[in-house]
């Protein structure tokens, strides 16, 4: 158990951006309510997931939507107290904490906001590892848990219980009323046991991202350049070196939907990279050949300073290195490739993990 | 006080499909499962609005959907159950009785079948006193009460529990998700007192349902024409008589919406009669002169038996009868025509009293 302050959220807010691989909603906004919430009720206890007794409820907390309706639609933080108080009251029962259900993006800042006006602990673990678009995209639908009874609330004070015969009837009707209410919601969600979070969670995620957000801050202060320490934090590859020549993004059914072509720079010059987004990178080839596809990780990180680059922010010209990070393990099973891979976003590639496509090729820099 | 069996329940069904004004879903589904019902747990007890205490309460509970695709995903009853009962386990209440929402097509009759599962009675009131194709076109919403919590429950088994705002933003998000689960759902909503029964609600109107039915049954029976005691019970209007030459119907956004072109013979031989519908019918001009309009009532009939005609049950070359009625006093205020008037509706019309449109032409059959 360990307090969090300014400075560590700060951090998380880097490497959430990092893990959020491009999407997950600009961390930023999670950041400005969390600072905002230490600030009223000073900083925020956080469990190790081996702290947290079996019996224990646990409720994540999440945002869901576009990031691009996100940006525009600042949530006052009153949604997701009202969310978490609606499920607390249809559970009858005390909640012991709270986390994020994705490591990446908005969605890892938000539950310390809500942590910190309830007076809840948040747990050092989520549910994915990185950030994905969708609700059963996480490792507790994986293990069986269900997503319900969850609650959504809007800004302007509409409320929703769902109960759902799976996860995937759970995202499908709450995406719906989230078009329905205006693009983003809060949610309380995946009520669970403090046993099966500690099998189910992925852990110490929370950590990882403040131990990458502070080495990028770190190298920005010391004016070197931080990706090495990245790859070695995340065990990741540098995929590209490069220019951002053409995005093409569109909101469809909620979702930033797009791809982006880089142009090669040193020695990738004359080649040229594709990223294919759906709110998150899913897949880099460059000349056809496929680099890193999900559920593995693909970051974009501005040449200079290695600060993350959400897909919103790309914009043309921009110097860029592209990295690509192994998921965690539960993900590389078959049904988490029928969840997250990358048959499911309409790519006709296999999954290959990420080591086995550039280590053949001698270009890890570890 | 007064029990219900099946003889009851089919004329109640003629009944509401007349006051369905050609909407709110083909009773002939509610009616089979209020014949089941009343098979297996025998007749059902039908209170009259006086007869309920002050503080009971009452949950009323219906359909919702386009009646194009409710004929084709026959509802099993379950689903009503489980609506209702996860409604009374967010009320943590016992529930007193329950109602229809609106007196029209198969929400007339729904009430009846969960009532007799439920062992509970059914009050003879609703809030339309004829059908209409939202959730905020009662007189419960006229007079400030909140469609919510309210739960819509699908066939497979999902569920949804909504607090919202108003009644407006109810009936947008339980839209969305009624799409979202098939296109028809269950509810139980607008939960209230019974004082707020008796004084929002209108009265009578499923005896009344009963009495139509009773006598274009009994005219069939004899062998004669049932009009005109059709009018005389609704204080109704004969329209138009005529043959159905031009059907235009659609279903979008939930929605059965159209217009039926019906030509004159007999006394009306040259004219030409329109009808504009969105699930019921809402318009009567007959060559651009206005007949009847929403929220009065406009039904049409088979011209031999007297027969009420859905919407979707309009034939090309069918021979009608179109009636018109005078809607309850409660549509006629301000916020009345505001929620449920021609303009609500699209059309560029003012709201003229249905006597008014025709008693100055003197074609009152009265």
């Amino acid at each position: 158990m360990r307090y969090l302050g300014k400075q560590e959220i700060e951090d998380i807010a880097i490497g959430a951006a990092l893990l959020g691989t491009g999407g997950g909603g600009d961390p930023y906004i999670g950041k400005l309510m969390a600072l905002q919430a230490i600030e009223e009720h000073g900083p925020i206890k956080l469990l190790d997931p081996e702290e947290v007794p079996d019996e224990a409820v646990i409720v994540p907390s999440a945002m869901m939507g576009a990031p691009t309706v996100m940006v525009e639609k600042i949530p006052s933080g009153e949604e997701a107290i009202t969310a978490f108080e609606s499920l607390k009251s249809n559970l009858s029962t005390e909640i012991y904490a709270t986390m994020p259900i994705e490591a990446g993006g908005v969605n890892s800042l938000l539950p310390f906001a809500l942590a910190a006006r309830q007076g809840l602990p948040v747990i050092d673990s989520d549910g994915m590892g990185r950030a994905f678009p969708e609700l059963q995209m996480v490792t507790f639908y994986l293990d069986g848990l269900s997503a319900t009874p969850m609650v959504l609330s809007d800004e302007k004070g509409n409320g929703m219980v769902l109960n759902t015969i799976n996860s995937v009837w759970a995202e499908r009707l709450a995406r719906g009323a989230t078009i329905e209410m205006g693009g983003s919601v809060m949610l309380a969600i995946y009520p669970m046991t403090g046993e099966q979070m500690k099998s189910s969670s992925i852990r110490n995620s929370l950590s990882l991202e403040e131990n990458i957000g502070r080495s990028i801050r770190e190298a920005k202060e010391k004016n070197y350049n931080p990706v090495d320490s990245v790859l070695e934090l995340t065990n990741g590859y540098e995929l590209f070196q490069g220019k951002v020549k053409d995005i093409n993004r569109k909101t469809e059914s909620g979702f930033a939907r797009g791809t982006a072509t880089i142009e090669g720079i040193h020695h990738d010059k004359g080649k040229e990279l594709e990223l294919n987004f759906q709110n998150e990178h899913l897949m880099a080839t460059a000349d056809g050949e496929l680099l890193c596809v999900t559920p593995d990780l693909i970051a974009v990180l501005d040449a200079e300073t290695g600060m993350p680059i959400t897909t919103e922010g790309l914009r043309y010209g921009a110097r860029c290195i592209v990295i690509g990070m192994p998921c965690d393990e539960k993900w590389r099973t078959e049904q988490g490739i029928a969840t997250a891979g990358p048959g499911y976003f309409g790519y006709d590639v296999n999954y290959t993990p990420v080591e086995q496509l550039n280590e053949q090729e001698g270009n890890h820099d570890a």
